[in-house]
């Protein structure tokens, strides 16, 4: 009992209550015990320069197919595992949440984020901000979506309170790195916040003061007909002053204590107080093609670049931001075309801006990353002569090179009647009088109406080859046609002539919705990821997706992304204006973009162990491992993913 | 066409392909536009001093009882328009969201908010800071919930790109305001963040520079030992040049620019740029009873209190936290009591923590603003003769007092057999030995077991009072016992007996749940609104919430709200402590805490209009409004609410 407090009740009654229990009020009070008590703190503001960080937040893992909330529970932090071939980007997710707030204005707290390099026993290395990248993970929609690369100088992230934020962590294995155990470490530390600690920063009313002491001290000392001696030591006394009283500012305070700031500090920070995220990469001797096995093509539109770059068509900006994006793209194994429509889902279709004889155009179309590329039919929009000609010249020059065999021509998207299709026949004939091989991509989901081809729908889907053929060499239709029922495949196919080129690509857009594999927002990490299992599994020879950049009109890069109208959110955006959430022109991925690039990468392992062992082995290994055995029946989590890829490192490696 | 693309495909074809229209891509692009240009705005970083913040963000009022998500869609922005009483809180929300991006790191931008004060045309004024104040409405599990203070001194805040923020204003009209119409203006300004801006904060490297500079520029200045007048020019010269290079740092650029930052920035800041919210006020000529009509009696765990800030029982700390929750929570219009559980639902509850002869005990107890208090039973938790007599001398020095008619012992939380019952009537024994018109409040919900009262379950409910008599005053039983049978309310009361003193009152706490009124997060602002007028409307006298401050057991005072197992999510917690968000002590309301005041202050709205036309028309208001008919049945947005008070304010001004 302290004085000042008499007459208190409880010592009076000389009977403290017993503590409250568990049952307390009714309820489980007392379940969770965080451990940490405010003694072991210290009294007042928490410094966390001289806490453990495992004592102010959660830390811990999560793979990359999980869509880690706000709301995400914390788990045991463990070691982190992972398995990578060359040529191959493998991710993981951090995520953290505060246990306490040691901030002291609005955030919970700030955590640096620092990684060593990833090395093996052999001294190589895979170096951080190269083959080792950061993102945080910002929420689309309230969505854990979009990868926003955390400046690897200043890798602070603010956590607030309550919420589980989201670190996304890729290791990117060039193709010539050895194989081997690669082992780093991740420690990630409380700190304050840059702008809230005391002396670490100076406000305005501070940073004027100084200013106006500096021009001060530069009128006494710079004048420069001094009259006397005396008059020069008043001037040196006079600043010398003047300089005490700005040394004397409380944003100096911490440079005079510890005189150094900076490096040792961090290095304290990182052995004492850090929590330490082990990590092991298994860098294995396969190395994944350079030109991706199944050639993905996927829309860019031009438009919404024109539009939100404020970019002139045909002007040097215009150019470099596609160029940007093409480049970027690739990246994601992944042959981007651009694209603007016209009338009635006519489409321009190109993946080079330049034309054919361009030297551009060279080092675009011979890229081994790209698996496929679209040949602008420019008279689709605009049917002149000298559109024509254009054309013709384009396909002559482009015919006699080595990579003629991974053109194609994108004319129409989804026609729908015996009129849309004329126009295609009608333009196959054309560009058949210009080269004889060239191949035309019709994306379909249903047969032409106004046609009685076939008595029921799906057979006249089914029978849309006999009207195109020979004016359509890539048949691409929606998997949305197929719902779950994987065995319609073969009537698919049965109708395709190999023997004449004809191949089966498939799409995915609005549909098929959930459960089927998509890339909506909102569906699970594993069901983007299924995209591709289930072309692999369908065994269609390429993919088509409509369209990366399609969210809605705006006329500044950072402007709000809304995604467009009457879609499901997230379909037609992969990728985000990196303006939107910070001063960088980077392309912002999001993490659907990462699962495809995933997915991407699983077929190549598949494609591996079934030229080992067979289709029908490879076809076993998915379906025993529980990774996907049909369009909704798929893995959930991410276990049956690192066993399918252990199990064929496991068996193939040389 | 420029330079250096000289073979364009698109000026050697010389056709520049149409915009693409509304349908391109299949899909509605265009719908939105933005309006804005990136022309309008220059080229590169958005200066938002320079640009009108009505082209970078979205503002628009919500209503208090509107719970605004990180994906509520903008409105248009309208002029507030508000109707208080004196002594009265009115509350309402500015949304924010961003157009574009306008900060360089992480977030989409720093918004500035400022308010004048509201003044009237006679002179009168309502002072920001004190009558009108500004929080921030931050997420609990993803719902709008906590109201975080927003420094007056420094109101700023950052939204993220994608999220809608709310700021939640609240009007706090004084007893003595003069009536009449009060308008004030809220101006938004999208501002640099004061953190990141080129030249508004120094680096933690430029700020050890400059201290190293000025060091260095001390010693240079301050020797004494001048050898001659050369050496001394020298070093004048010296100092003046160190001196001009630490002027030129970036960080001072700015104070050289404008030489003045500051408050003429804001001001034209203010005139300029930024987005005027006009707010009107009418006080009205009626004043909210400082004591509530309706005694509503909220529990507050001393035991989360004593463990969260580490307080001793019984020491000064502890006797200061308790007192500072109980002032705090006086302003709700709420009743405040401690309370402690024991064995079996046993229950310590007292309004005092300090004994009846203690001065503070005569401050607390004759506060008109506490409508009724909990005298401690020290007893039920420790039944020793010192506790006993204590006891005693309490109630013999409170019986004589004025208050003691606002007194009620509290002793057992829903108790569920005979043998709870005893205990309870053993005690009322003794305490009707002390003073003979004491009143004991029981909560329950059902009627005892062990006991067959009746054949029915609810029939057994009804008939608690016959078991009860005369050792329970206050019988106080769940609503959610009700459901939506309304008219079971006058089985209930058929079985009280007025003429002995006894009354009704309700509580709410896991149930009733929804979409009946309860305060659980996730609810509907209305429904939180609601549980008062379904009070008011059923008749009871009086109301008790079990728990204000409930959440999970932690040692430190900014540790993460958890909130307890088995409980609805926000049930027992309507604060939270102000560390974890902020250095700030004082504790955080919750959007639900503001929603039952809002209940409260219109229970005496219809008090009012009942008094001058009876309660049958107070009902048909309540009703004929749209406010409220029944548990199942009341608004769902906030237009009736004006509506019913405008009504108020019409027919019953002088």
């Amino acid at each position: 009992m302290e004085s000042g407090q008499p007459n208190s009740a409880a010592t009076q009654n000389s009977s403290v209550p017993p503590v409250e229990g568990v049952a307390g009020g009714g309820t489980s009070y007392g379940w969770v015990d965080g451990g940490l008590q405010a003694s072991s703190l210290g009294n007042g503001a928490i410094d966390p320069t001289k806490i453990h960080s495992a004592d102010l937040l959660h830390v811990w893992s999560m793979p990359s197919t999980a869509n880690v909330s706000q709301q995400e529970a914390p788990r045991p932090l463990e070691h982190v595992n992972l398995l990578a071939a060359r040529n191959e980007r493998e991710s993981f997710q951090i995520a953290l949440r505060p246990k306490v707030s040691w901030a002291t204005s609005g955030i919970a707290g700030s955590v640096q984020v620092q990684c060593t390099d990833l090395c093996s026993s052999a001294g190589d290395r895979l170096v951080v901000g190269q083959s080792v990248t950061l993102r945080r993970v910002v929420p689309m929609l309230g969505v854990p979506d979009a990868l926003v690369p955390i400046d690897p100088l200043n890798s602070q992230i603010n956590l607030l309170p309550g919420e589980t934020s989201a670190i996304w962590v890729s290791l990117n294995v060039p193709c010539g790195q050895q194989p081997g155990l690669y082992e780093g470490e991740i420690f990630l530390s409380a700190v304050r916040a840059e702008a809230e600690s005391r002396g670490e920063s100076l406000t305005k009313s501070e940073r004027y003061q100084l200013y106006k002491e500096l021009r001060n001290c530069i009128d006494i000392t710079e004048t420069r007909d001094y009259s006397s001696s005396e008059e020069m030591v008043q001037r040196l006394t006079s600043a010398s002053t003047t300089l005490r009283r700005m040394l004397a500012l409380p944003s100096f305070q911490d440079c005079q204590e510890n005189n150094g700031l900076g490096d040792m500090m961090d290095e304290d920070i990182m052995n004492n107080v850090a929590v330490r995220l082990k990590l092991s990469l298994t860098v294995w001797d396969f190395t994944l093609p350079l030109t991706p096995s199944l050639p993905a093509v996927f829309g860019i539109s031009e438009t919404v670049i024109e539009d939100r770059f404020c970019l002139e068509h045909g002007t040097k900006g215009w150019y470099d931001a596609l160029d940007h994006h093409f480049r970027w793209l690739l990246q994601y194994r992944i042959s981007p075309f651009f694209c603007r429509w016209g009338d009635s889902m006519r489409i321009l279709a190109y993946t080079c801006p330049w034309p054919a004889d361009h030297p551009k155009a060279k080092e675009y179309y011979s890229d081994p990353r790209l698996a496929a590329y679209a040949v602008p039919y420019a008279p689709i929009l605009s049917s002149t002569d000298a559109a024509k000609n254009s054309l013709r010249r384009e396909v002559e020059i482009l015919k006699s090179e080595a990579h003629w065999s991974k053109s194609y021509f994108y004319l129409w998207d989804e026609p729908l009647n015996m009129e849309q299709y004329d126009v295609i026949c009608s333009i196959s004939n054309e560009l058949r009088s210009y080269a004889s091989d060239v191949r035309i991509l019709t994306t379909y989901y249903c047969g032409p109406s106004g046609s009685e081809l076939a008595p029921s729908t799906f057979e006249a889907f089914v029978k849309v080859p006999n009207v195109l053929r020979p004016h359509t060499q890539i048949f691409c239709t929606s998997e949305w046609v197929l719902g779950t029922r994987e065995d319609l495949v073969k009537d698919i196919v049965a109708e395709l002539r190999p023997d004449l080129g004809e191949e089966w690509w498939t799409y995915v857009c609005m549909g098929p919705s959930d459960p089927q594999p998509n890339w909506h927002l909102g569906m699970r990490g594993t069901q983007h990821r299924a995209v591709m299992w289930r072309v692999w599994k369908e065994g269609g020879t390429g993919f088509l997706y409509w369209g990366t950049n399609c969210y809605e009109k705006a006329m500044i890069p950072s402007a709000e992304i809304c995604f467009r109208r009457g879609l499901p959110p997230g379909d037609g955006v992969l990728f985000y204006p990196g303006e939107v959430f910070s001063s960088s022109h980077e392309p912002v991925a999001s993490t659907r973009l990462e699962r495809i690039l995933s997915g991407m990468q699983d077929i190549e392992y598949l494609k591996l162990y079934s030229s080992r062992y067979g289709r029908e082995e490879g076809l076993a290994l998915l379906e025993k491992t529980g990774v996907y055995l049909g369009p909704d029946r798929y893995a959930l989590d991410h276990g049956p993913i690192d066993v399918m890829r252990g199990e064929v490192y496991r068996t193939c490696r040389s």
